[in-house]
């Protein structure tokens, strides 16, 4: 199953995707947002969704298939790949015994056919496919070994950093965090289909070109290590996101370096979810921040 | 002005504080929190409050002041004596040209008077005296000259840390995200009444002993700067929050060290706002998380 969050006569709503209808959920739920739908635990029966949906894909506008997360854990260094070529373009990492974490908030990210922002401050702006995982039912000090039941579903993120100021100090958080520079969708795709999310195929395309190619088999800490150690720290609730890493190939590594500019096409596609496609858009130039 | 979060008949509320009288302005503005109420600009004429408040210190429970910001911006290694005991510490920071920034979700810290929680999966719980911002105006783009006009007020935040969590990457998230492990309050004063905010006498005391006594004035980065900072990559919005980090003093770079216990009394002093005063508990002893 695959649930969106959209606009419908000017308002946030959701629903499920059928082919390329889109099937209003709040009026069938009663709940007021997909994660609150979540929260409720389980999923109601669609089977009597009717024949006429409510809305078609390209004619709704999407947004990102959870608008307010309570929290957006992001996971750094987590491929052995991309650890490798962040090593080689000579940031200092090393393959740690725990996952890195930093947050994003909300307004850094759009939502799938929503303009990329490149900022005025800096040309380096960064791409990072990502699988990102919905959080469903909550919880703190969760094993390992049953974490998976936690998970409402899988959609796909775009962890677009500003190379130069992600860089400023050692807290990556300001790089990451630039107004509209990430994106997440389109949808949240449910467990049952994806079988596997450790072993799925990621692929990211700029203009059409393929320049980051990997499967979420390598990742260095999985989905159940992630929530794991997270919910070591904090209570896990329904709506939260993990954003997993990227695989090798980001643009900053590259010699020479690839960066987004306006009027970019960048797509990311994962196997058994689909693809999230954003154009890059530009603000107006403006002088770098500089220390006083 | 002293502005206050705290519960009214079992439920959240707002007012401020006159002596030791809180008089209850939902009921006098309409608005529903005092994020909404920073939101609308200017503060009312509380010359009518009357001479009946509707409750009194020590008698109400307080929140956070503002117990859901929108973002909280934590800023990283602040002065310089606590730069240099860091890296005496063997901790690799520089005296970087820009500030760190990190975040911290709200459920990571408590009111004045709430429980600080040590976790179950550490003994390393140090605090962090800060003298926190609190945003009144939005904006992006904010020149320092003008990033002043922004603030709403000022307050008291114990930046409680679990000290080998916060170091088992280069980003500090974790550690810094431990369920009620900060302290926010006792309240939020009005800039009219502190003067310089650049120049606060800051005092923590553990127990009664004085761990840690600096001044804002040598903050490497004053709060215009990092306004303006922070406003480059995401706009600010009414309620949001900046700490502006630590003096010397933390427990972790003492010989022998020193970590807050069950039982232990961390209060923080701070000119012209007042003293934010909490208690330790600890929840039961857990193995500590180990990547698998």
């Amino acid at each position: 199953m695959r649930l969106a969050s959209y606009v419908h006569k000017g308002r946030p709503t959701f629903g499920v995707v059928v082919g390329d209808g889109v099937f209003n959920l709040e009026s069938r739920t009663g709940c007021g947002s997909l994660r609150e739908l979540l929260a409720r635990g389980d999923l109601p029966d669609f089977g009597k969704l009717g024949k006429q949906p409510d809305g078609f894909l390209g004619r709704v506008e999407l947004l990102p298939p959870i608008p307010d997360p309570p929290h957006f854990y992001c996971i750094g260094v987590n491929y052995a790949d991309h650890l490798a070529e962040v090593q080689k373009a000579g940031i200092t990492r090393v393959a740690a015994a725990y996952p890195p974490v930093f947050m994003r908030y909300p307004e850094s990210y759009v939502a799938h056919d929503q303009r990329l922002v490149m900022p005025g401050v800096s040309e380096r702006f960064d791409y990072e496919a990502e699988l990102a995982v919905v959080i469903g039912k909550g919880g703190r000090h969760i094993d390992p070994a049953t974490a998976l039941e936690h998970v409402a579903g899988y959609t796909i993120f775009n962890d677009g950093s500003i190379r130069d100021w992600q860089f400023h100090t050692q807290q990556v958080g300001p790089g990451k965090n630039f107004f509209a520079t990430g994106a997440l969708g389109p949808w949240i795709v449910t467990p049952d289909e994806i079988g596997d999310a450790n072993s799925l195929k990621i692929e990211l395309r700029l203009n059409g070109r393929t320049l980051q190619s990997g499967n979420t088999r390598d990742l260095i800490f999985g989905i159940p290590q992630l929530i794991s150690y997270i919910s070591e720290f904090m209570p896990l609730v329904p709506g939260d996101l993990i954003a997993t890493g990227t695989p090798a190939g980001v643009g900053f590594s590259r010699k020479p370096p690839i960066f987004m500019k306006a009027g970019d096409i960048c797509e990311i596609e994962i196997q058994g979810i689909g693809t999230l496609r954003n154009v890059v858009a530009a603000e107006p130039k403006r002088e770098h921040w500089a220390a006083q």
